[in-house]
């Protein structure tokens, strides 16, 4: 049987940087050429960076991918690398970008998989299976494929039958790999623009095993890293054999290009084609020159997993990091409170861009106690931070002196006091500012709108304030395993949780305990869980109420982009979704 | 042939408030019953609101639904309703209502609709097109139906044949409106949630007529009215031969009831059945004992059209009016600056609300000119709004005291710093705030982020500056016709804009004439037109480059709400679309 080199190039592109992505795509393919790979696999829309939304519906970013794909494979046989199969994601169309009055125009942009070969695009393939829930909606983009494409590579007895699958693909049962099991095919690939979401990878790895059972193939599944927006591709990209064996994985939250030996059945001359169930299926012959290896083969190794906090950790520094420097941000800064949650996105930034480049603020008021002021001092001296000082009294003073204001309405003022401070050092400096409240806080709606939500980027949105304290001592302890001084301060994990707006307060005077809390968030908005599921599952009714009726409330805080009556259907926030971090331009440089 | 005597409900629900919708539709049942009326027609998801979102994966939610639904038909029957045949639409599952690990079992959410007859119901259908494009996103939250309901209403000579359809089956082409045709129905009804969108009025009429003629079938269309967050659904029911001639329209932007005899062809004996086309068709017979009436034909009257802008002020009076009233607030409160922008919200929300329930506030600054306080003061005497004065300088001054800044970053202060005060005036006195920024403005983020954009909603969001100016003009004439005073000072409408954050600053001074950004915004945002499209127009190349560039950019300053690494999908703001305004909940009461 023959054996096929692959190489699988977990790599980080940039949503729009076509010839930054080229570029990357070019390198790594040289690096696995000079490690004898037969075939190079890139993930999912790898030369326009994933996910592109709206920039779908335009034409001219459409052609922008069509072109860049078509210099790549020209750069790549210019390079000398034209002998090597490369596969990589695109966007491509068949119709127009989006429909006009027209409807009976089939709208066009396909996600699309290409291999490259000889300087030209030797075989195309179009994602079967869209994802339209949760963080997708590829249902709004594109138009689905409905022909399973078969690529033959090498030359003479040594051919062997890839099936080309995109993401989804391998998610839903039915489809592109059981059509590629009726077209016996011996090796299906699987490239990827699959999102970190706690608890998913063990998931992916029995899927992976699952699939490649039920198609009789070894299965090469290559996925990004890196953050883009709200999302951090985790990579975690791996081979499995048809027995489900793991063969090859590659470490998460980092770039990786895993080479690794598989031995393949030989292409079958009696090979089905045609329709098969759902799909047709397209035969593609790629002659690539290849002989099986001489040596010892060349083993891609398995990472060894990361726990689930250090998991968790990778996602938030990773995905920080990548905001901030795609986006071009050179710096970044925070109120420092003295709490816990100041204090967890101040280590995340540091660990992600080095204190140098962090600038962390202390904004005492006259409720502010003395440990406040001293624990975000603290802080900023294990960390290296760049620490400052701005007392609030007189800014909040002269709002008092002039308006009639009590209750909340003060205790309000001053968050918002800080808010002012922290964007006018952002004007005047060009820090991105980082919000600091967490997922349990913002899904209540205990923050303050225009307040402590200021900011351009919030590493703790989406963790529960238990698990902000799960993190702060896995952090300090995994640095006091490797002899680092741990970068928490131990008393702003272990004082009581407090807003100090007013004298003596105390979060728990406004919500319950935060495990308590969290156990009923986490059933609620990420179960799905309603009401009576909550009470059975052992929790106090009159609690339950409370805090679903906190959460509904809360919803409208959180819309701080004020909606309004649309006499259009192309406003924007939330019609027009662009990828913040996006590098293409349509207009002249 | 028989006459049917039809009553479209054109009525404004409330999302999630089901006990109050069911009332609404017996009390407008009951006056169309008065009226003789055989069959009675409510819009699209009238019984849960529409659009209900993340709503729609709650499994309480979707039980409320259905329990109301039965309620209501008992309720109708007991009223003496029994004999009338009353669609109305809700939500509806014949599967769970989000799909969990096993993806095999199908997801049931639909979007359905029901006649309501002798205390039961008689017949469902559910919508067969889902819009997921623009504002809609119905591939997420339901399942297509794949049967045409035909409902046979009366008894023996006076017998139609009716089909029910919902919204998007009249919008494309084949599918329900096909299969009608096929199986010889008299009356295709349509009931709608269908937003306003300016210049889509005359679309809509002659869509209606186009499938009339091809279905060889009056049609009768039914939409609700109202304003639901950022949608405003400006009825305009109507009836349609299948000529084409219209035979009673409803007004725009208020609640009808339009009563209208139409003679219908008797039910035919042999109508095919079974599947036609694209869908099957289910038969039913619903024997409402009705006979032709006597007298003069009952006539609905074809509704006087409204002028471009008058439909454009109707769309945002009845927008804010609704959200506030929806969402319960008593008042809201703007700066009123004196520009034109700010008069002319000031305007719609007294046109919504009445002056007492308007707060106005002056907040002048040394770089504020002496016309702009006059404006203010003359807008605030003209609309009888409750108008205050809050001078910044004190507060600026203390900012400015303690801080280093320059140039723009002492501009947004003073932006700031009057957000500050609009939102203590909230948070003391309840007000709602309402943000007051263009469309032109907001697309190339000539606003400043938590300053100006404060607010809850904002009338303005989908309206350029060009049209602004217009909507003014408009509006003083209107009251001039009418001898009314005109609500906007001339001088507010004439004055060359300005932000007046430094001295002798003008908006020309970074932006170009509004007249040209405007239609190059347009062209680029609402038309999807690329560069060289906008060049061939006629535009400067570099003018436009510079406002594609300018509107990129502003794409994160629109995202107010900060963006945060994802670890689970299940966060808040984007990932779980709920409505603002919904009534409905789940926790006890």
């Amino acid at each position: 049987m023959p054996t096929l080199r692959i190489a699988l190039a977990q790599v980080n592109p940039v949503v729009g940087d076509l010839s930054g992505n080229a570029a990357l795509i070019r390198e790594r393919t040289a690096a696995a050429a000079r490690s004898g790979a037969h075939l190079v696999v890139f993930p999912e829309m790898v030369l326009t960076g994933y996910p592109v939304e709206d920039l779908t519906f335009r034409d001219a970013f459409v052609t922008s991918s069509q072109r860049a794909l078509a210099k790549l494979a020209a750069d790549l046989d210019a390079g000398g690398f034209g002998e090597l199969a490369v596969v990589v994601g695109y966007l491509d169309a068949d119709g127009p970008a989006r429909l006009g009055d027209d409807t009976t125009v089939r709208r066009g942009p396909r996600n699309a998989q290409a291999v490259l070969h000889r300087g030209g695009v030797a075989a195309t393939y179009f994602k079967h299976h869209l994802p339209n829930y949760g963080v997708f909606d590829e249902d709004r983009y594109f138009v689905p494929g409905d022909t399973l494409t078969v690529v033959r590579l090498g030359i003479g007895d040594e051919q062997v039958d890839v099936a080309l699958t995109i993401c989804e693909d391998i998610w839903q049962p039915g489809g592109p790999f059981a059509v590629a099991a009726a077209a016996r095919v011996g090796l299906v690939l699987n490239i990827n623009g699959s999102p970190y979401e706690r608890d998913k990878d063990d998931a992916r790895l029995s899927l992976v095993a699952r699939r490649a059972a039920e198609a009789h193939a070894t299965v090469a599944y290559v996925n990004m890293v890196g953050g883009q927006d709200e999302l951090t591709f985790d990579g975690d990209s791996m081979i499995v054999a048809p027995s489900g064996e793991l063969l090859a994985r590659a470490q998460q939250f980092t770039e990786a290009l895993l080479i690794h030996d598989v031995t393949l059945p030989v292409a079958v001359a009696d090979a089905p084609t045609g329709g098969l169930g759902e799909m047709a299926v397209r035969r593609v012959e790629v002659p690539t020159a290849w002989q099986t290896p001489a040596g010892a083969p060349q083993v891609g190794g398995v990472a060894e997993r990361l726990s689930d906090l250090a998991e968790v950790w990778g996602a938030l520094v990773l995905g920080l990091r990548d905001y901030v420097e795609k986006n071009r941000f050179k710096s970044v800064v925070l109120g420092l409170s003295g709490g816990i949650d100041s204090a967890v996105v101040a280590a995340i930034a540091v660990d992600a861009l080095g204190g140098q480049r962090v600038v962390g603020v202390s904004m005492p008021s006259e409720f502010s106690s003395g440990h406040s002021r001293d624990d975000a001092a603290d802080l900023a001296k294990r960390s290296g931070l760049d620490f400052r000082t701005e007392p609030i009294a007189t800014m909040v003073d002269a709002f008092l002196a002039n308006m009639n204001l009590a209750g909340l309405a003060i205790e309000n003022l001053q968050a918002r006091v800080r808010g002012v401070i922290l964007m006018a050092l952002s004007n005047q400096e060009g820090h991105l500012v980082l919000t600091t409240g967490n997922k349990s806080e913002l899904a209540v709606g205990y923050s303050t709108l225009y307040g402590d939500s200021v900011g351009g980027f919030n590493p703790l949105k989406d963790v529960p304030k238990s698990l902000v304290w799960e993190l702060a001592r896995w952090r300090n302890d995994d640095a006091a395993a490797r002899d680092q001084v741990p970068p928490i301060p131990e008393n702003s994990i272990a004082k009581p949780p407090s807003a100090e707006l007013r004298p003596g307060q105390l979060d728990t005077d406004s919500l319950p305990d935060y495990a308590v809390l969290d156990d009923i968030l986490l059933g609620y908005v990420e179960g799905d869980r309603g009401r009576d599921d909550l009470i059975a599952a052992g929790h106090d009714p009159a609690l339950v109420d409370r805090v679903m009726r906190m959460v509904d409330l809360a919803e409208y805080k959180r819309r701080q982009s004020a909606p309004g009556t649309k006499i259009s259907f192309k406003a924007f926030g939330r019609d027009r979704r662009l990828p913040i971090t996006n590098r293409w331009r349509e207009t002249a440089a």
